[in-house]
């Protein structure tokens, strides 16, 4: 694996910030869309269980529709790209057998082989209450969501994550609500407007001895 | 700014792993570890809060001793970079008044034209209760460490992230329990060794179609 240079990599860390207004002519070109559809699916989950579900949402009815419960911000509708994260509400033993049916395939390895991760999994799911298995998705899928926005901006994408919204619709107007996995938050992506006044606001961070520190 | 090449990052995202055994000999450069936390420092947080604290553990003692709280996992000792991510475990009024005072200071602007903003926030804080406020900190962290290791996959640093960890012994030995922070995961660094067969294995995803959907 040849590395990314460092100065292109720390320029894309100081060039990212939060899109308010995206320039809604200009289209990822299909590769790149493609390679961060890869970022989402490729990403790190805890025991690689991938508790999640990512909707790409293109139509733009159903845009507008889910701007009305985003407080209206417009990103949703001039984004070239939409996605809404999902995460599993009720992660529970059946999808920890899944898992481990689907390893034991991929692998070809025997499933006993697997019997000490899959009781170390079923442990895992029932020492927590549905609430903190649904929470404990979520984190996964923040993750992802890092994944996502960073390689966007390697690759000189624009993003919005938007947790300005409101869930409960969304997983209503989706058609999550029985689902087992309900929505978690929103990425825009696309390029920013010329006239973005944010893109130029120098970013704001906490000095690096307040947030670091070294032991 | 000149974005990556997109093969690059495609190859990054396949090439990174869990990393089981790192390679104990093998330094990450300095400038790379800077860049990796200015990462840290420059990730994205919900309103730009910024409600964590990232602990760097470099004392191999602390290391050894962190390990017996983590399942014994060698990644803690050998890895050349160990980062202990931390998040507010009380998010409260006080750190919002200290954000908008910092904003204003930051940007030269009078704290009056944050007003908007401030009642913003201090009603989404008090909107929820001291469990949903730690959990939406620990989210941000974990988009944080998305961002950690996203970026080192792209610099060819390996990683392996932990929540195999015991967090409240981790708070104990790190001095947190009145800091108001707590421990949310941990990530180790460095490169992998030449024989962790974890590096060879294929990487196992449930297919695009299960995890991706478009409307």
């Amino acid at each position: 694996m040849t590395p990314a240079d460092i100065d292109t990599v720390r320029s894309a860390l100081g060039w990212r910030y939060a899109t308010k207004k995206f320039d809604p002519q200009l289209r990822i070109p299909a590769a790149h869309w493609q390679t961060l559809l890869d970022s989402l699916r490729l990403a790190p989950s805890s025991f690689g269980l991938q508790p999640w579900k990512f909707i790409v949402i293109d139509d733009p009815a159903l845009r507008q529709t889910l701007r009305e419960h985003s407080w209206n911000q417009p990103q949703i509708t001039d984004a070239d790209r939409m996605v809404v994260l999902t995460a599993r509400s009720d992660l529970n033993q059946g999808e920890i057998d899944h898992w481990i049916d689907f390893l034991a395939d991929s692998q070809g390895t025997p499933r006993d082989a697997f019997d000490g991760l899959h009781k170390l999994l079923s442990g895992f799911v029932a020492g927590m209450d549905r609430h903190r298995r649904h929470d404990w998705s979520v984190r996964q899928t923040y993750l992802a969501l890092g994944q996502l926005m960073t390689t966007a901006a390697m690759l000189g994408i624009d993003t919005c994550p938007l947790e300005g919204i409101d869930p409960d619709a969304y997983d209503d107007v989706l058609g999550l609500t029985e689902s087992g996995f309900a929505t978690a938050a929103v990425c825009t992506l696309g390029y920013r407007a010329s006239d973005d006044k944010y893109a130029a606001a120098p970013k704001v961070r906490y000095p690096a001895e307040q947030v670091i520190e070294t032991r």
